[in-house]
């Protein structure tokens, strides 16, 4: 059996409950708040929320965060089954996970990542899904770089006949001429700096708009209908 | 053997080198640029880089951040005796680091720490060294945030008879009147907020202030006398 496909919660390895400390408290935020986007993934996604553009373009868009750093296709599994899609209705939901699968092959992680999709739209079928392709990550190729690219070339392929979503594909300049990634862009070669969080997301935060347009335009229908 | 005293590469278990791409890159910005204040440690060193505060308060005293996310007391020791300190007249070196070392006892972290201390010192002799007390981590009490607390009590007595260091206190206030950690602060538990870091580097800010003024002082007086 795919293991990235299993809904699981991490081992607290580090004994600090903080995976768990943050999923209670993405639940009690879908409860308490009328979200019109989310966003679920990994630190990717989290750590959007301290960027300058999360307040610039996110925040007044009704969006909540439920990013968790260090997350695999599982824990999202877990997490999407245990609340955090409770009592909401968001009209588009962002997703970014599967570069901490470091055990698992790029089809087990494709197959983690498609089941997500597929269990967000059992919850939330009107909800529109804006897939980001995985980060390249390291200062110099290496194999989960390729990694990410394989997950990302079969994810596009399978993609294709699923109605209400697009993949971004937000690698394209990131690579340098060398094959290098930038520390202007990532600091830590994995996550990236404020400028570039801007480059990722300006497109995502285009679409949203869009979307969001949408759903106005066809609420309006309705009333109007009424 | 104490492994906290014991220089080590870490493994790279990812599998993208992005700590040793971040040890190089740290070489060649000590070997380009003359920094005065020098930042070494953890992903909490690391992370102030991408915090407003940077820009505001330390990015002007010619500050390098010598921080990569997860290192450990015996990776900060490999890499100040693999060149971050060499070519550099730094006159104050910031730490952080420990709350990484999961399976040691405080004994033996705070033995790192000091061990750290001692070969900055040797590097550097007339660097002034400001250490930051461990942080407390997890949103509720655990085990983690008690032997971050016993590091902290450990160190605070082993260093008061080191001359030219100093320990700031940085998680006074931060946990509320039912002991935990408030997201406003920490998003995940473990890494301030914007906010959270103006808060705990202000009086860090402060204290380097005073120290580059005495230096500059003593500067004058040198050239005065000559």
């Amino acid at each position: 059996m795919n293991p990235c496909i299993i809904p699981e919660v991490p081992i607290d390895i580090q004994g600090d409950n903080r995976w768990m400390s943050q999923h209670e408290r993405h639940v009690s935020e879908a409860k308490e708040r009328e979200p019109d986007v989310i966003m679920i993934g990994d630190s990717i996604i989290q750590k959007l929320q301290s960027s300058p553009i999360w307040n610039d373009l996110f925040e007044p868009l009704h969006c909540l965060n439920f990013g968790i750093g260090g997350d695999l296709t599982q824990g999202v599994l877990w997490r999407i089954q245990s609340g955090i899609l409770d009592n909401i209705k968001p009209k588009a939901c962002v997703l970014h996970v599967g570069t901490n699968n470091f055990g698992n092959t790029p089809d087990e992680i494709s197959e983690g990542i498609l089941t997500i999709i597929k269990e967000i739209k059992s919850k939330l079928p009107e909800c529109y899904i804006i897939l980001l392709d995985l980060l390249p990550r390291g200062a110099r190729p290496n194999e989960l770089r390729i990694r990410n690219s394989k997950v990302n070339e079969i994810i596009h392929e399978k993609v294709k006949s699923i109605s209400r979503l697009e993949v971004i594909t937000v690698n394209t300049g990131l690579l340098q001429s060398d094959d290098t990634l930038s520390a202007q862009d990532m600091l830590d070669y994995l996550h990236p700096t404020d400028s570039c969080y801007r480059k990722i997301f300006e497109p995502v935060h285009e679409l949203l708009l869009q979307i969001l347009g949408e759903a106005k335009d066809i609420d309006k229908e309705i009333i109007g209908t009424q």
